[in-house]
């Protein structure tokens, strides 16, 4: 590739900025090699997944830089949570516009270095580049399970209980929250939603936990019934949900109470980052024992069945209409 | 995230042109997970190398897909090569205007395909995006070493030798041809400069065959003296390049002799993708052998020496004015 003009530009900022966030990596060589070498660890494979955000599509761009840092490791984060894999390294590809100044790629970085020092995590490698367009942001993320045991999406089994972590509804509530679509009468609360939208909380001591527990798992990205149908797609099986076992936060339920439209938003928002996953009824106690270890709720939500799809059960014992809730099947 | 609007197109074009490329690695669940697995054979440590190009800055984008598709995949694999490492799968983040037609994504992937085969490797996974700017593509390729044996470019020692795989000065030149800024009298040799540009040829067989003899390596992406420099850098040393010893396709000769200020882009344009590597002398024979291995022309083209920088020596024992031939030291 063509790329004099930028160079020097590039390696001065890789320099200052980025090679202190690789610095406790020694496979990185300081981000002054080609390539990183990563070490697996004997008996693990390694766990990649990868997530491209563009500025006034995925983010609006003008977002304090280090809530962009969070939330862009922090989606990968979540996927690795889903596999049941613990987080090691990631390498990340930034466009920049040519007019972005030091001042925010220093933010940003400070925002992944604290996001590196939570997660226990380090820069690996990456690319930095000038764009004419919007900012655009790739993460990809590693980490380890051991061989052949990282939590799939087709392994639910017909019989099994269904479990979501945490609550659900509060990040796509966040969105419309930031975009004033959704007030609450409580700042707090108002703030708990936006809060939930800008920084979700990747359960990657649960996904880890859940190794060996649950039969299929999914991070919730694409919102509840869409995630749960990629589970019963690649599983053959059917789930069912029990809409009043879906677990609110406090924000959630009085968003709900003000507006009963919003309940398609729950549901079928996304940005939840928690995670759906299914397991035989014996494993409930270890899963509950596993919940409380990583400091979290576990609610039972619903049950695998024959079948296809995923239905809601309203507390009148009928089925939701999913497609008037405004779910596509994509 | 919030990406509802695009899901349905994106799941669609995932399972019509993406996964079929990911259909031989197991680990890659059919692009249908939310990450992949990757096996790590005992006793290698894992090479990762990623790029980022954007249409407009580092390639035009009115190209033939299948060009683009091979030079990104390529660009990946000469940083592998230089690395040592044998090629084993990539990821794929594609930002595509709203508009991008279903026919140049099948052009694409069908040049995925054919680079896929010619290298052994496998689509692993990625995240398909739209994007309201230019087209913007990111390639992580990961490949492995014997553990501790990966190529660096730190390791250069005064009294080694320095050598360049195939020739100098083909990719840069052929990006003035593509630009019409170049026009050499024979149409076939014209037309060898441009595939030079638009094909370049990874040397993912020298490398391998390399690790274990070269002490330190780079791939020339920035230039002959630009890389050779950062070797210097990293290795604490100075490298002293013979200009006579720098070798040329008949193109580029021809190109030199009707226009001799062209030795600045030979010398500094980059976008050869070769490998330059220094070594210690008693090397020289089982280099030479792994050369006519993997059917390739080597060079010893200068020394390492005590010092630092790069410093071209001209025929009549002068050395050139690097600064005035458009060499920036970044």
């Amino acid at each position: 590739m063509v790329r004099r003009p930028e160079k020097p530009l590039e390696f001065r900022r890789i320099e200052r900025f980025l090679a202190p966030l690789a610095s406790r990596l020694p496979g990185a060589c300081g981000l002054k090699d080609d390539a990183a070498a990563l070490t697996v660890t004997q008996g693990q494979e390694l766990i990649v997944t990868t997530d491209t955000i563009v500025a006034t599509v995925h983010f609006m761009g003008d977002e304090p830089a280090g809530d962009i840092a969070a939330k862009l490791l922090r989606v990968s984060l979540s996927d690795l949570a889903s596999m049941g894999a613990k987080p090691l390294c990631y390498t990340l590809n930034l466009a920049l516009s040519a007019g972005t100044p030091d001042d925010w790629l220093e933010a940003f970085c400070a925002g992944l270095a604290a996001e590196q020092e939570r997660f226990a995590i380090a820069l690996a490698g990456g690319d930095t580049v000038a764009t004419p367009g919007p900012m655009t942001l790739t993460c990809t993320m590693f980490g380890e399970t051991p061989s052949g045991m990282a939590l799939r999406r087709n392994r639910a089994v017909a019989g099994e209980t269904v479990y979501v972590s945490g609550t659900i509804g509060d990040g796509a509530l966040g969105l419309l929250a930031v975009r004033g679509e959704v007030t609450l009468a409580d700042a707090a609360l108002q703030q708990s939603l936006v809060e939930c939208y800008r920084r979700p909380e990747p359960r990657v001591v649960l996904g880890q936990g859940l190794v060996g527990l649950a039969s299929a798992a999914v991070d919730i990205s694409d919102g509840l019934v869409g995630d749960l149908a990629h589970v019963a797609d690649a599983s053959g099986v059917q789930i069912t949900i029990m809409l009043e076992s879906v677990p609110l936060s406090q924000a959630a339920s009085e968003a709900l109470q003000a507006d009963p439209e919003l309940l398609a938003t729950v549901l079928t928002g996304g940005d939840d980052y928690e995670i759906a996953f299914t397991a035989p009824e014996p494993n409930q106690g270890q899963i509950m024992a596993t919940a409380r270890a990583a400091g979290l709720d576990i609610s039972p939500i619903g049950r695998v069945e024959a079948g296809s799809g995923v239905q809601v059960i309203a507390s009148d014992g009928r089925p939701l209409d999913l497609d008037h809730l405004g779910y596509s099947h994509g």
